[in-house]
């Protein structure tokens, strides 16, 4: 599938669309935005905006739907949202229970899409500064960490953060933390840096979700709120349903990543 | 002397100018930009210039004599060079050889001025923003060290880079890097974090110039380029005459802090 890296967002969707398409989209059409998924019932829909404004950096919203029902994310491209995303999750009650390839025949008029920024775009903007991104150095998920940082609840939405960890050399995180300070709407500047202890991490090396990374002599590691934290939240609240992309498998969008930068 | 402390530069150099203000400007005008002075025969100032251009962050240059002789610097306010400054320090083959309140019998037509950012400004906007920076709550002066870190030699001018500390917590410290990141004219973002070792610094409690202040548990030392770098290349090229500002007592501009921020 390498060949269809450099295709367009809009082919890309095509061939997800079209079933052509059905893994991780890290990677392929690079410089567009990548989106988490969150589709929810009208009744939930609300509260889960609210938590969204009220937790900005773990859940940066890019775009919701204009109505209930609606199947488009017309300011994201052409989308058809219950196509697009080569791999769903479906969860019942707060729990997991199918991966499918589109989720038609459970869609519904009541039904309200999230689109929410996805540290892939400002992975992008750090390698395209010449910095080394260690998960992607080393071929593995990001770790990522459950912490004592309670997030703002919104209705039955709560949680405390997840957070996701890259280490870098003192100067270099100093970079990381300018580069990611432009893009607010794709996780921003961390939340933290050093000390895992501080946020109620037990064990660096033991991540909660994902892979654990090296950390070399003198490297600080920076944690940067993570769009797991919403899923951490949908699952407090268990709606009777909730429909999620599965992880790594994104709404690839036609918004470019430079479009997010504030400066 | 405090009643003065809110008054204009423009009326706080004409007290400098008549004698009757003699002391540290530190406070005094809030909000407008404070620079350190380094007065050079022509002969060395060209490589003064390069030595700047190539080390912005610890010599950022704000202003410079269009030619030699000048006593303005128009772009800062209606300066007179040899009598704006409380106090000027005159070396001689690099050595400290007196402290005087003006320059006026010193001066002669081959004199070039550099009015370089001092770390002021910075600490204006991180207290603005709520930050506590601790030299300044601590009431001493800020904690300098030399390091091992060399700055790029420019003909006669060379040596390691001086950094300032000031601890913060580790969510403070990513806000005081974005902060600073807007100031590249007066030091910019920090150089280094955390372990002083990493850049030659044997003891942070012992520095080389101003003062120890307290780190308190879970804190980030932040290391910043210092102003006292110029003065030690300064020291190392050895010119026949050289004169800057006394420490602390700095040249006050018509130029606000605010005006120096690149977004």
């Amino acid at each position: 599938m390498k060949e269809l890296a450099d295709i367009s967002p809009q082919l890309l969707r095509e061939h997800i669309r079209a079933g052509e398409f059905t893994g991780n989209t890290s990677g392929f059409a690079p410089g567009f935005v990548q989106c988490n998924l969150v589709i929810l019932p009208s009744k939930w829909a609300a509260d889960f905006l609210r938590f969204c404004q009220a937790n900005p950096k773990p859940c940066p919203l890019i775009a919701c739907s204009a109505a209930p029902g609606d199947t488009g994310l017309p300011t994201l491209g052409d989308i058809d949202i219950r196509r697009d995303i080569s791999s769903y999750r479906v969860f019942r009650d707060g729990v997991l229970s199918e991966e499918r390839a589109d989720i038609v025949d459970l869609w519904n008029d009541d039904l309200v899409s999230f689109a929410l920024g996805c540290s892939f775009s400002f992975e992008e903007a750090l390698i395209g500064a010449g910095l080394e991104v260690r998960n992607v150095t080393e071929g593995v998920n990001v770790p990522m960490y459950r912490t004592k940082i309670a997030c703002e609840p919104a209705g039955s939405f709560s949680g405390d953060m997840v957070v996701s960890m890259r280490p870098f050399s003192p100067a270099n995180a100093i970079r990381a933390i300018q580069i990611c300070s432009r893009f607010p709407a794709v996780h921003g500047a961390p939340v933290h840096m050093g000390d895992p202890a501080a946020i109620g991490i037990a064990d660096i090396h033991a991540p909660d979700y994902g892979d654990p990374v090296s950390i070399r002599d003198g490297e600080i590691p920076l944690y940067w709120a993570c769009g797991v934290t919403p899923q951490v939240a949908l699952e407090n609240a268990a709606p009777p349903m909730a429909i999620t992309h599965a992880p790594g498998c994104m709404l690839v969008t036609d918004k470019r990543n430079s479009e997010l930068a504030v400066f």
